[in-house]
């Protein structure tokens, strides 16, 4: 059986405050899906963080001496460059055009995850959008109504549309996972010959939301979701938190 | 229209010298598969290699004074290493159980993509399976016979799968594609609210490659490629390696 992907179309502009698990039900309805066992929902950070209005108003932050100095190194402005720092557990790399943290959740991404595309004319310049507060909650609430409303337990991931060291080009990864193995643990399984896997560690959910995000489009698609179907696994499930590299062990930091 | 993955099944182990075009048309002709314009086929690097015979008989080699001292820090078999280090321009990280390299084709990965699983338990620490020599060419040469075949152009992408800084588990990637944008500039698109986008460069071919890689799984499936269908792009076609990022421009080097 095919895995297919479908990609929600002509859910509406969201707004901080509105039940995003309604807006995605009424979106499945429209495209004649019903969750099954297995499926994946996967949704776009955006339109998770405006729901639950993570807008900052760039005129009400004053920078900090260290947003004045990384300014200066990255040419961003300095008010959002503390818009950064605030979400930042530690500054990994910066230089022009470019600053990478560690997020708060471990995440290691450009700006803290934040953007600017797809916030309407007026806003833009004078606000941005975080990521949300906590993705991998998010992603609890979410399948929590959707699996009482559908009667079937699925996976649900938040995904975010990120830059990779080494290679040119963002991939969806997944920044809140439920219901999934987010990291698939294969090891102990054989491979054609018998032998035993050396090492296969599958990130699962940054897979699956690579794919996602590819049915979704990144421009003016306006289709801020996708159900996935036709995966199976035999694996517990497992939180976006455990993609996360700790940093012990990470010979690139 | 939902995007598919339909990975193909029952094809033969692969031995060097087979006709590896002619297998994935008899693959896609029992899945009841003619490939259309748009559809990509993605082929797992390991079939291009066992077709290739790019085997190596660790006996054959004789680790060079570097090899052993990389073998000490790793503890990794010093004939491996000199077959990692034949693969490699340069030495990027090494630890113990791990040996990240860029290789000759300009790509960061550990043991310079050579593994040794899905071989012949007679071949099991006797030899050693190398990447495809040129990966970007053998996905070109399926292309010309794919699409004599099928009178249609469709996109080819070779695929690995691969660990990734900051992140646990594997992914797949994307080491040959030929008939799609490998990265695909969109920056000159509009957003949702009509602004132009700031930085989005799509990794195209390596989310492909992550999609199919999880329809083709990674353990004992025996699914060594997969039809993707259902994407569409409008533009120009870009070759694997606008994918890796130059090291001049990467700050993780």
């Amino acid at each position: 059986m095919p895995v297919t992907i479908t990609a929600l179309e002509d859910i509406p502009l969201v707004q901080p405050g509105d039940d995003l698990a309604a807006l995605l039900i009424d979106a499945l309805a429209r495209a004649g899906l019903t969750p099954l066992p297995f499926d994946i929902l996967v949704i776009a950070q955006k339109i998770v963080s405006k729901a639950q209005g993570r807008f900052v108003e760039l005129a009400s932050l004053t920078p900090s001496q260290e947003a004045i100095e990384l300014s200066e190194v990255s040419g961003k402005d300095s008010r959002l460059v503390q818009a950064i720092l605030r979400e930042a557990r530690e500054v990994v790399r910066a230089r022009r055009g470019l600053i990478i943290v560690e997020t708060h959740e471990g995440l290691v991404m450009a700006n803290a995850g934040i953007d600017q595309s797809n916030l309407s004319a007026a806003d833009q310049g004078r606000r941005v959008l975080l990521l949300p507060e906590n993705a991998q909650r998010s992603a609890e609430e979410l399948k929590t109504k959707l699996d009482a409303h559908f009667g079937a337990a699925i996976g649900v991931i938040i995904s975010d549309s990120v830059g990779r060291a080494f290679r040119l080009g963002t991939v969806g990864l997944a920044i809140g996972a439920v219901g999934v193995p987010a990291l698939w643990d294969r090891r102990g399984e054989a491979d054609l010959s018998g032998r035993r896997l050396e090492a296969t560690e599958v990130g699962f959910a940054d897979a699956v939301a690579a794919a996602a995000v590819l049915a979704m489009g990144e421009a003016a698609e306006g289709r801020p979701a996708a159900l996935v179907r036709g995966l199976e696994w035999k694996a517990p499930s497992r939180p976006a938190s455990a993609l996360v590299r700790p940093k012990s062990e990470d010979l690139f930091r």
